[in-house]
């Protein structure tokens, strides 16, 4: 069993925790929190017998395989890097890190920790749904890109309309719509179509100086890739993948709740996905945990040159629409 | 009645002149074309006594007081020059003109030709779905833009792939994307939103050098407005435009068949539209009868200068993508 410590106490947390129960391979140890009363809370609405902790060095000098961070996007990196460093391996919310800086740092962690993982906790690459996809585009004889929207009002933006800055809308904790549903948008289009000659992010800016909703242009060869993100609209597009006269839909591009193919104009579309499970985290919860049991180093370093790729993208369209977070300019001393 | 004449034998001539049939204003009276005896097969095909001419200086000396032109693009300039001097009203296909130059010497003709009348004929802005999109526009208590889509198949795809060249896709007849389905979008963005600050047209591009597909990103002061045109894909998606958490929705951005309007996330939408004609044309045509006729000169300038904003940002958004047309260089002579 991997005993598991976890770093964030929000609604994410509580799904990964559901998640892992369903899997033999993980036994839910501690929980840290810069506050201890909130830590305890939190194992209370969880129902679980915890090690609270609120002292990071002691989290992780306990006696914990795995570390899983669900924190703002800016403290990633350093929480990363400690647990590394602890011995422990990671399992981070995407975006992982900030910047492409960041993410070499981290590299040279783990090339000096022969046998840890880190993972980037892109759950929907891990869905059946998403494989289906893949599998789908694979057959195409050619391609001609996509349109992928992933565009929904946070539940946050009406606080911040009043006045409040919630994190996900500041650059000092990393937010954005690109950052938190945009890296969805560009999971998908690395996996599936690589890496871009050339991106191109044209935001809407927010008060704070982030993107409250943007279209990315990513051009390839032969085709392009465009990408809508936004979190102050509400958005029921449906996402699609296109080859001549087919079009393969998928009804949500960070969600892969339905896909089907549709072969030529007027045809009836061709149902290719499955019934999701009820929390989407089941999937990538059993890819980590197989990884690390069976040190199946191929498939993790192939998850981690994505994560590095990704990262990449992710780095260069925001750069693209001139928005620099704090771990930019500090990357440049 | 207004004598009416006709330039192009092609589809969308025979939908106007069953437009046209529906309305009172209008004597359907000659044809030109190059070829006389394609002119006689057409007017065969339409069932009606006309009078065909393969000399456009004869057919424009004739007597008529209107002229409808629906020629490949890059020819509507000459041909509308040559109807306006010879003292006729024009009704031109969209996009009217490949460039700001070819606009500007129009509204010059225009200027020396008072109490006549040039209209481009984007019949969309005159359907009623189109004017419940625009009222609901201007009921938002504040703009979020749209995301507009009209990316259709073409029927001349397929030999374009087998190494033909239809007008449609060369920079010669002024082709692409943008300029064929892209124009309804810019149409739909500049009517609803006005002119845009910035453009940028990301194509991809065909072997002939123009766009077979592309998006397009206008930024406005406080939001954005993409456009996805293709003619190479084939893409079922609706159009959206936002405020906050309401969203209404087009079925096409070009068509106009339902409209509704979502309120908030997860409530019932309700259906802003009613049932549109089988001939979308005959709303414009209704239109410009109505101005001739009533000699109503404030709706012609409105609609004159609609049509001039639209052929900037048509042009900017070709430009910005590089792409250049024969009319162009001609223009910097």
């Amino acid at each position: 069993m991997l005993k598991i410590g976890l770093i964030g106490t929000n609604w994410l947390t509580k799904q990964f925790v559901a998640a892992i129960r369903t899997i033999d391979y993980y036994q839910l140890t501690a929980l840290y929190s810069r506050k201890l009363t909130r830590a305890q809370e939190f194992g209370v609405e969880i129902e679980q017998e915890l090690a609270y902790f609120d002292d990071l060095t002691a989290f992780l000098a306990s006696d914990l395989d795995v570390i899983y961070i669900a924190t703002p996007n800016s403290l990633h990196f350093q929480q990363v890097k400690s647990a590394l460093e602890a011995g422990k391996h990671v399992i981070v919310e995407k975006p992982a890190f900030d910047n492409p800086q960041q993410m070499q740092t981290i590299q040279e962690v783990l090339q000096a920790h022969p046998g840890q993982y880190l993972f980037e906790a892109a759950r929907h690459i891990h869905e059946p749904n998403f494989q289906a996809v893949t599998q789908a585009i694979a057959e195409f004889d050619h391609q001609d890109g996509a349109v992928l929207t992933y565009m929904k009002y946070s539940s946050k933006f009406d606080a911040f309309l009043k006045g409040d800055t919630p994190n996900i809308f500041t650059k000092e904790f990393a937010g954005g719509a690109l950052q938190d549903l945009g890296v969805y948008l560009v999971y998908d289009a690395v996996s599936w179509f690589g890496v871009p000659e050339k991106v191109q992010y044209t935001p809407t800016l927010l008060r704070t100086g982030i993107d409250g909703r943007g279209t990315a242009v990513l051009t390839y060869p032969d085709f392009q890739v465009t990408l809508n993100t936004g979190k102050n609209v509400q958005s029921h597009l449906v996402s699609e993948i296109y080859s001549g006269k087919q079009t393969l839909t998928i009804d949500n591009a960070g969600e892969f709740n339905q896909v089907t193919l549709t072969k030529a104009p007027g045809v009836q579309p061709i149902v290719l996905s499955q019934q999701p499970d009820t929390n989407p985290m089941i999937h990538e919860a059993q890819a980590f945990g197989d990884i690390i049991n069976n040190h199946d180093q191929a498939r993790f370093e192939r998850l981690n040159s994505l994560s590095i790729n990704v990262n990449h993208v992710l780095y260069n369209l925001r750069r693209s629409a001139g928005i620099v977070f704090p771990a930019d300019e500090d990357g440049r001393k």
